[in-house]
């Protein structure tokens, strides 16, 4: 199989390269060529993930993001989101939104453990859906979660 | 009648297996073919839907998903279900959101009855919309619910 | 004049029949074909909509649904509204929303009332819009409501 | 210069007849030829502003309305405002949103004075943008408000 | 290399002359071509971006705009900021949204000097996405602001 190629936006307004974080495992894991685009901050994701995909035929996208504390910030987020939902309706591909929280969690390295496991947690969703689409069907409905411990399915019977 | 295919998009952050449940009543009830998909998160049903249509030529999709608690998992599946809203009108076919929200009950096993109780019900408005406009018109007005009892038509006469 | 054709798209989930109401009183004032589509819930409403206006080519459509009472309803009726905001501009045709909050009055019985005049004046709205762009023009400005009794203009003079 | 058509689409619910007003001004400063289009509430604005492009060839539209003093109302004018968005960006063409909101003052005469001098400016600015892209840079910074005083800019140095 | 152009749509509503601004560190930094185009307030800013892009064959825009104090200040700001997002979409360009909210700080100097610091950052990172997708990349994850003081990364090792 030709090599798959993924595409990496990230921004200048992060408080953590979580793109160097996705480079490390998608290396150890895979053939998959590597595109990089950083742009400032998480609404200029949309258009960077498009542009990764139409102009340098990424098959999948990540975007890397990291949000503030104020209610101005989850705006902006919820913004940039939208805009990466009609990307992708437009491109036909994914793009899978690893966005960070700065108040997920109450200490820095906190937030950053959680910016580092998501980022590493979808790499491999990355690399999973390019694979076809009943590669994560043997995890679905299992609580999966990225950024923290998986919950795990219910246990109702 | 040439069988038609039905998409079952899903995801692994969902704590109960809905497209199982899906593929089992509409398996009884009809010769569709049946094409899974699944994703890590509902923001990632919308392009998945809308690939099911467009590459595996499904006539209508399911999209599968669960919300979680707090306030950005119930803006996520706001993401998410404007995604849906898009995919459908670039389509030209439904796409029903089945979505569960892990607080509209307070055990889990209520809300996994509501999840499969919801999917059941939409599996068979999937089915019912695959024979034409007005298959589902005898029931127009009549307050029918997914995921709880139906509501019925206001008594009012 | 060629007969003009009027899409009704209508929901399960409503406690009214408000597409019988609207066939009532388009039959008793035109000679307009009206073609019927039942879905779901008002989610649906846009790509069905669409599906009237593009398959069964109607020159307008009025989508009837019904709300619920809790906040989740009215998320969803924003999405479904924003669907037919796109609907709407993708087609350029009207799709008139008549859409009923069933905490709009305080008795089954006023938000009956409601349904029922809102449908009654909207389809009065749409055979209007299929005469012409100015058909509405002596009415600009006079606090027209439907549902509920007009405001009448402000009195400022 | 062959004159320009200027689209003027307003409401029966607007309890002020703004596109008089329009009308009066734009006839008094300029040769503009005139298409106006009454729909019944502001959610239909967005596709009749659409129309009155692609259908009768407007270079620009005002998009005339009134929002009531419920929640729902605002969302609704949201809604209607991120059509306006939408079908702007369609047609490359502008449509001032000329929006009024029922609550904005105390009396009922001062919210016809309010509707009154924004319509009237925004006449002006729809003037001015079809001069060109620069006909407003005077002005650029300056607080200019539609509706109430300028404000000016802000006094630092 | 052919010298880029860079479109530059700003406000009357703003009460400081962004434009004016960025135009200065532009022509310090760069030989790029400045098209300027001055809307009323930011809602029109989007169709301005756009035509700047596809009329004026802009590379890059920089979409300058001020938001006031109240509420509905902020929502406007954010139907904006959505058709910001589908713009850039549309054409495949960065719109680069620099927006000022009004309450940042609590004196007008103090909003000046934002506004201003935002203008002149921004104006930097659009030389800098002129130069090529990873022009930035040595910045990434490392907390830079725009209109404030930059934050640095996380230091959690």
């Amino acid at each position: 199989m030709k090599a798959k190629k993924i595409g990496l936006a990230d921004t200048t307004f992060a408080k953590v390269d979580m793109a160097t974080i996705a480079i490390e495992i998608i290396r150890k894991k895979s053939n998959a060529k590597i595109i990089r685009y950083t742009v400032p901050g998480f609404k200029d994701l949309p258009v960077a993930s498009k542009k990764l995909i139409e102009e340098d035929n990424c098959d999948i996208v990540m975007a890397l993001g990291m949000a503030g504390k104020a209610p101005i910030d989850k705006e902006c987020a919820h913004e940039a989101s939208l805009g990466l939902q009609t990307a992708q309706l437009m491109t036909n591909k994914h793009i899978l939104e690893v966005f960070v929280y700065m108040d997920e969690a109450k200490t820095d390295k906190e937030v950053y453990q959680i910016a580092s496991n998501r980022t590493l947690k979808h790499a491999l969703n990355a690399l999973a859906l390019l694979k076809g689409k009943t590669e994560l069907s043997k995890y679905a409905g299992m609580g999966k979660r990225q950024g923290k411990e998986d919950e795990g399915p219910y246990k109702v019977r």
